[in-house]
């Protein structure tokens, strides 16, 4: 059976992902990446085509991508890249700005169905495998509410947004974050009480902080402490350390989450479903998943389908590589 | 909007678990109910129609359902009534013979695109909700192998299959059989280690037995232990109690179980996904998973579908009532 031929568009830390976890998928091959920094990342992997991502023409020349991985951010690059590369090629894309899902899935059904092209929009673990979760633990269980938490596990998980943030303060030489959910909220949606929670109340917030020299360690804490969405809803510590213990010990992109939804059977009879997943690799997990809906976009496109599409729209048989036989045989 | 028209087949405790579903669900309607016991149920249910299973054409023309619920055993039920009900109705049942669903979905997807039907098979919990985790992350997690466990609560889960088998024993009066999961095989999977089990690894097995009068206690505990597939490959206990006791302290039909799946992402990331799930009433929750996929089974054949298909064919937005709208907006 032929491959399914990938691109990969920007190659940050989940570009890297999606480069590793092409390897593990036989079904599928690298055939270029494209990116505004061609010569970066040319000089990290030297045996791989790398071109710019402006010159349409020359990478579906070059690369005859069946679908490519749009690995940039959601702020800047997947706005404006999604629109554009959609009337080029079928794309998936992790597209996490919860708010403006709406917006960006018109933009980009509008687009695909005028191209003729699938997009696969806002997958990866949460918007993505935590969507999912979340509607059907709503179908599935009467009056459940489902609820996200973040940072389980004892070191809690990384939130880069939030360490972008704790980055721009002045006086900052560099920082990470870590969110812990708090288990008393967690314990209130099992118990099934479906609470009304501000955000302060699921989840707190550990920054590590390293500083320039000089700088003004009060004036920092009191910055983070207020800074308005980011810090100042939440019970936030701040730990200043040195850059090498930063480096050492609060290294790599662990993150983890529940999904948990509580609610009532028949005539009272208490229904709790929980999805859980831990990540060593946060970004490494957003590419997996973009893997797989980057075969789920090439089947869809391959029946002749076209539009934005989300994880909602899209049954398991498309993420996966095992046959119907298979699946009746083994995995029901 | 029109109601879909909803037939129950069958009035045992997952039928009586659908006529409590169906009320918490506005977007259906109970039309009518089909048995081979018309009497009992009718005295059950005084205000809704019931019919005899074998007159088709009275059932069709006093119900008009656009989805019948198939609610009886895998045993002996769903393999014969299945194909011949498909002929006249979309269908949804939870056939629950692992290893022979292959076989059954072979007849169903015959019969089903020979009526022009659908027929959603083996949906509830497990097989249902499971598999399709399973599928979800063994395509999401590169050499993830998930597991099943069941009975993790303190009391375990109900077996009914299990409790079935220790009451055909000579001297037992009635018996209830909780399974319960082994931590430390939960706790290898999580690690990673994707140990080969034998089935005694996962589970122990806890029977709760009231003898007939004047039963010779040693001769029902060998009994029970050494029944073969059932209890002799498992640690077993057997525990002699009254009827007021077993009724009283062993009650309902509460069962839960998880999903768990560990594996690598990049160069040795570790990656786990666990969906865990508890029910009070085990045969409500089957209930309300084959409820939703009726929804799901009335609207593909509103597109003019057929043949026979699994939780994995079927998209999320099929499950729910919520709009697409709804759906970009507060639950991805």
């Amino acid at each position: 059976m032929e491959k399914i031929r990938v691109m990969i568009v920007g190659y940050g830390n989940v570009g890297r992902g999606v480069f590793a976890a092409l390897g593990n998928n036989p079904d599928m091959e690298l055939t270029g990446i494209v990116s505004r920094s061609v010569e970066r990342v040319k000089k990290e992997l030297p045996g791989t085509p790398v071109l710019p991502v402006e010159d349409a023409a020359a990478w579906k020349a070059a690369f005859r991508p069946d679908v490519a991985i749009l690995c940039g951010g959601s702020k800047d690059d997947l706005p404006k890249q999604g629109p554009q590369l959609i009337r080029e090629v079928n794309t998936v894309d992790s597209f996490d700005n919860h708010s403006r899902i709406p917006e960006y899935w018109a933009s980009m059904e509008a687009a695909a169905k005028a191209a003729g092209h699938v997009s696969v929009i806002s997958t990866g673990w949460d918007p993505g495998i935590f969507s999912l979760e979340r509607v059907l633990a709503g179908a599935f269980i009467p009056g459940a509410r489902p609820y996200g938490f973040y940072g389980l596990g004892p070191k809690g998980g990384l939130s880069m947004g939030h360490s972008d943030a704790l980055r721009t303060i002045p006086g900052v030489r560099d920082a990470r974050q870590f969110t812990h959910a708090i288990p008393e909220a967690v314990d209130r949606v099992r118990r099934g009480e479906n609470p009304e929670f501000q955000p302060g109340d699921m989840h707190t917030r550990e920054c590590f902080v390293v500083l320039e020299e000089g700088a003004d360690k009060e004036a920092v804490t009191r910055t983070i402490l207020e800074m308005p969405g980011y810090f100042a809803p939440y019970k936030t510590t701040v730990n200043f350390v040195s850059q090498q213990e930063l480096d050492e010990k609060y290294k790599g992109f662990p993150h983890d989450g529940l999904v948990v939804a509580a609610g009532v059977t028949g005539k009272g009879h208490s229904a709790v479903a929980e999805y859980r997943c831990q990540w060593e690799s946060n970004p490494e997990a957003t590419a997996n998943v973009l893997v797989a809906h980057a075969r789920a976009a090439a089947r869809l496109a391959r029946e002749g389908r076209s539009g934005a599409f989300t994880i909602l729209d899209i049954p398991a048989t498309y993420f996966t590589t095992l046959s119907r036989e298979e699946l009746l045989k083994h995995w029901m």
